[in-house]
């Protein structure tokens, strides 16, 4: 994808979901956006109204009418995208979106590439990257957490933190500066000492980003979960049984549901994605081998692994065996007794003394025993506003690159380098954490970040 | 369903398809509706604002920030509800949207049943029933034709046309009421042959509405058409043959074809909507019958059969026997002749005096002869603005009520029946003309005409 920015285009694309509905709204940004609505729209002249207002009219094709639309005016700066903006406000009918578009395309309007609405606005400086990028989170968000988190960046909680971390790193970096500037004099203008706690200062601050990301990522991205086992464990059951019980309350109102993935359950505020396997046993069988090799791929992939063992067939030897390999995959794991009813008293309080959950999943009995301790495994507090965390993997990545670069300070410190090799790596953090909020970017990073976006955002 | 209604009550609804998008719009209604609106609203104070206006402001659950919105205001009677209505665009995720309508329920909204929106819009006059009906036409069309005949009938084309109708029948009723006012003077101010003519002239318009329903419920609705033959006579390749050529038209704009049902395709401005069967053969196996049970039951219900024989096999005295079936059916179908390569050119001529249409569905030929046999057919002129047509059955039902009562004045002038009777049936072909434009209506019917609505409308 090629997206050269030109303010001369004007951009236009559906901005509601796909599908029949009481309306639907077209979407236009670019300097000469309102004239081009204004050669399709017969009503009143559109340049002539003030900002923020709406009119109603009908929409064009030459001389057909094709619909009765409400018009909505921003005019620049005024706007999301900071340029003159329009929102055609139709029918819900996929024929009538499909030819007013056709009409403005006609007339001038070129198809807008996913997110170039939020691009336009994040380079006409309404919001820096990070920001931007919290605007698609918003709209994907999943659980109520993650709206909230999303929208704590998109406000700016987030590039507030980090130009703080900035500024700091910016000052430090001056005082080395000046040093290189009296570099044949030999002069230390900054106090090394001082330096070092300053560094430290600003490293304690990256760590507590950094840190944040174990909840920030489980927040926003969910937790995938396999159920694994021995085939006819029960895990088919247990799975079933996990969905049923949540799904009354994700339709809490009519038609919320559609969009919820099946496998799916939020659990305090946290998605699980539960992934059914292919029981685990050595097999002849190729198809089945297949199966099994992808079942211990996914394993090596959750974040959690609920491990299940029909107690009615499974030797404490075999338990052996099994938790030996679940250990060296190295990944949090609930050792889940299935088919609590086929043993005696004893054997329940041995193995719940080693640390079993003990269920019966087609009774429905130890479910909310299990729920408590998938939860405690990925506590998270609910997301209040101002609460700033690293949802986004690109930011994490880059924090801590700036974490390595500021090591480095300090190591090079230690080593009485030179006040070039420091400044460097100053630098380099300085250019880490300016690609967080977009004030060093390349038209790959933005590419590849806004190609990610919904057309029409 | 019932739906009494009260201004009091706010009411709430999304009103944008149900996905992820960048922008949802939730619609509220109702005299109260900007108060309730105010109560989540952080920003201007709304009720002092004018109408047609559009306000930035975060949209709250209590303390908790949901969501930065557009609040656009409508004052009544400046709104499609003709009361105080908002339109809440805030970004389009479904956990946002129920956390908005939750918080807009917690403050005095209720959510709206479907079509209440359009509902209260006839109730308070904005348009009549017709009119309103329309909207929901207007919403589900599928061809750029339908979507006009719905545009012309939500403008009032149709309306004006009953009402103008209705004004005859008015005058012409008045004339009667009062020759039956002086009834015992045995006057006749209504001369008998005049009234006769004005009834004729009435029953003219009435017969060309009538008429246009034909085209009207093409256009609407589509064509059920049956592809239907003995097994193996290529049925299924036809409809694919026929489907893949028309699936890049339909796709001209991304994303449109989503919502397109997958058997259907558009030829010449109409629906055709395809229906593959079970070969129809005698069998013994019973699930087959089933399939050639139901097939024939479709076969029944069809506007069209595509009838296909396999020239390679079928005898000419087989194609007589199908075809008497065919005739006895009473339904439009064409004789497709299919494999052509597998006949001699004596042989084609002699088909083609027969009236068949020879293809090779495998190789694609004949396919555009078939689809130009099809379409004249089912001859549709493009719909232009200001055509007034009958899409709508409950309409046509009326119109030919209508046309029966005002057949029973004018027997009734034959017999000299006294004015009594003859203004009886008028009265009655007025209920019936009333009826179209919600004139006169019942609950049950208004409850019947609105739930058929998507909610948010």
């Amino acid at each position: 994808m090629s997206m050269t920015y030109s303010i001369d285009d004007t951009i236009v694309a559906l901005a509601t979901a796909q599908g029949l509905s009481a309306i639907a709204v077209i979407r236009l940004s670019g300097r000469d956006c309102i004239a081009v609505t204004q050669k399709v729209f017969r009503g009143k002249q559109l340049e002539a109204q003030p900002t923020h207002t709406l009119h109603f009219g009908i929409l064009h094709d030459g001389e057909r009418a094709i619909d009765e639309v409400l018009v909505s005016l921003f005019k620049e700066p005024n706007s999301f995208t900071k340029e003159n903006a329009v929102e055609i406000s139709c029918h819900g009918s996929p024929v009538i979106v499909k030819e007013i578009i056709k009409a403005l395309l006609k007339n001038g309007a070129r198809l807008a590439e996913p997110g170039e609405f939020t691009k336009r606005a994040f380079l006409n400086g309404r919001f820096d990257l990070a920001q931007a990028e919290a605007v698609a989170d918003l709209i994907n968000a999943e659980t109520d957490n993650a709206r909230q988190a999303a929208l704590n960046q998109m406000r700016g909680g987030f590039s507030k933190e980090i130009q703080h971390l900035r500024e700091e790193l910016i000052h430090f970096a001056s005082l080395i500066e000046l040093e290189l500037d009296f570099g044949e004099e030999d002069v230390e203008f900054a106090q090394r000492d001082d330096l070092r706690q300053l560094i430290v200062k600003i490293k304690g601050y990256l760590q507590a980003l950094i840190q944040s990301f174990d909840q920030g990522n489980v927040i926003k991205n969910g937790v995938p979960t396999v159920i694994a086992g021995k085939p006819n464990a029960g895990k088919s059951t247990l799975l079933n049984t996990l969905l049923n019980e949540e799904k009354a309350i994700v339709s809490e109102i009519a038609g919320t549901t559609r969009d919820v993935i099946e496998d799916e359950m939020e659990l305090g505020g946290v998605v699980f994605r539960f992934i059914d396997t292919a029981g685990l046993r050595e097999t002849t069988d190729t198809i089945e081998a297949l199966g099994v090799e992808r079942t211990r791929d996914r394993m090596k992939k959750a974040a959690l692994i609920l491990y299940l063992f029909d107690l009615g067939v499974t030797t404490p030897e075999e338990i052996k065996a099994e938790e030996e390999h679940l250990i060296s995959l190295g990944i949090p794991y609930l050792k889940v007794g299935n088919k609590l009813d086929k043993i005696d008293a004893v054997r329940t309080r041995q193995l719940e003394n080693d640390g079993f959950i003990l269920i019966s999943a087609s009774q429905k009995k130890g479910i909310e025993e299990l729920k408590a301790k998938i939860l405690a495994l990925f506590n998270v507090n609910a997301v209040k506003q101002g609460d700033v965390l690293v949802t986004n993997l690109r930011h994490y990545q880059n924090l801590i690159q700036t974490n390595q670069s500021l090591q480095r300070v300090l190591d090079g410190m230690d080593q009485n380098v030179t006040g070039d090799f420091l400044a460097m790596d100053i630098r380099q953090s300085l250019h880490y954490l300016g690609e967080i909020t977009g004030q060093i970017t390349t038209d790959d990073l933005l590419d590849n970040i806004f190609s990610k976006f919904c057309i029409g955002k």
